[in-house]
């Protein structure tokens, strides 16, 4: 048997989320599909991070087994022929036996995109409108997302219901940019809670609208409860996901809108 | 009554067309609806470029007339409201009487969009992936496409069964842009014909891939006929539409992808 680990890119639009589900298009299932007819046997996939129905990546990593001969450099192609042009495998390598994307990866980006005017038809599926913004809004967010930063409890940003051994996580750091109409919300951590960036992301842009005040974030994080308004799907991508020996790289992905 | 005139984009995906046509979605069609909602009493809209099911457009103009009393500038966020985020109204404005959005235009801007690689699930309905180009392509289809410059006569470039009182068109000006992976085939004329620019690209893929030489997009105008193998038409953007009064002006439009 050999581990092989993937670079992948989707356009989450038309998925269930990655996690594969009876009777839905999940990214998991489009890939196993496609890996079991490259590689002649039944495949399972593990993905670094499960995302959402409508949740974008240009940068998830996933790992399989297979007692397939073909080469890991021939993988994108032939596996890239039979999904369909939302689903990319963006390159394949050897991996160690013991390799798992989601164990072992040490810090998880994402990015998540709001556009003050009407996005061009073009970025409509990968930016939520958002014309209510104070024109100051990029500092205020940047400054309440600081708060995030270091060893917390998320328990007030983790999906109602969801079962995990701890709501502890480190947030590495956070950010704002901004060009023209867009603004990009980031945060990087050693792992996420489900729902995590889309409840700081509503959050965020109530502070960004005026309706709380920066102080907002701090005040919810050490409260450890909140009202959970998550923010839409769509303006939310997996940029990238790291190793411990290096993998992906410095050039392993680029951001899509900037 | 007063005329009106639209800047418009759109995602030619999931359209038949700009124009109307029974039970299916078209661009005239769903802006005709929206219109008619916000103008309270049935709209008939002129575009300036029919274009083809699934070519997209960054640049469109279309003129309506109306009896309603909304101010020009209110029109865009009413007809976006109504209109999925596949189709924007960019700008609105008052236009004299006499105004035509096809008859007026004076000169018509088209970019093709090629990929050397995979494209991104991002632009994969933006670009068409073509690996067969020439590492030179680029310099070759420009030395091509600099043959149409001028007027003559494009029956070579016609879809077959179309109905047009002269073949005779004159384009300005013609050029090829590379960034990255990306190729843009840029093409300017007075007027184009039905299937005219993705004909010219699919000539000029040809002449990239190495199966056709240079020379042979004159040869195949001077012959006035051609085997017209169309590229594909999700590569194809309507990128600009200008007047002799200066509408859109400097500003009008933006290119999506580069």
């Amino acid at each position: 048997m050999r581990r092989l680990r993937l670079l992948l890119e989707y356009d989450g639009t038309q998925f269930c989320g990655f996690q594969r589900q009876p009777e839905r298009r999940s990214v998991q299932g489009a890939l196993e599909g496609a890996l079991a007819r490259v590689c002649g046997h039944p495949v399972e996939v593990v993905g670094a991070g499960r995302t959402d129905a409508g949740v974008h990546a240009v940068g998830q990593v996933a790992h399989f087994d297979t007692s397939g001969r073909i080469p890991a450099e021939r993988v994108p192609q032939a596996v890239n022929s039979l999904t369909g042009p939302e689903l990319v495998v963006r390159r394949a390598e050897e991996a160690e036996a013991g390799f798992h994307a989601r164990f072992d990866a040490a810090r998880r980006t994402y990015h998540y995109y709001v556009s003050r005017e009407q996005p061009s038809p073009f970025l409509a599926r990968y930016a939520v409108y958002e014309r209510g913004l104070r024109a100051d809004a990029a500092e205020r967010i940047r400054e309440a997302l600081r708060a995030l930063e270091g060893k917390h409890d998320f328990a007030a940003f983790a999906a109602v219901g969801s079962v995990t051994h701890t709501t502890v996580r480190t947030v590495f750091c956070t950010g704002v940019s901004e060009e023209g109409p867009l603004l990009r919300l980031e945060i990087a951590a050693d792992a996420f809670l489900r729902n995590m960036v889309r409840l700081v992301a509503g959050l965020a842009l109530e502070i960004g609208r005026g309706r709380e005040e920066p102080e907002a974030m701090a005040r919810v994080l050490a409260a450890g409860r909140w009202a959970r308004l998550a923010a839409p799907p769509h303006g939310l991508f997996l940029v990238r996901v790291e190793y411990p020996d290096g993998f992906p790289g410095p050039s392993g992905t680029e951001p899509f809108l900037f």
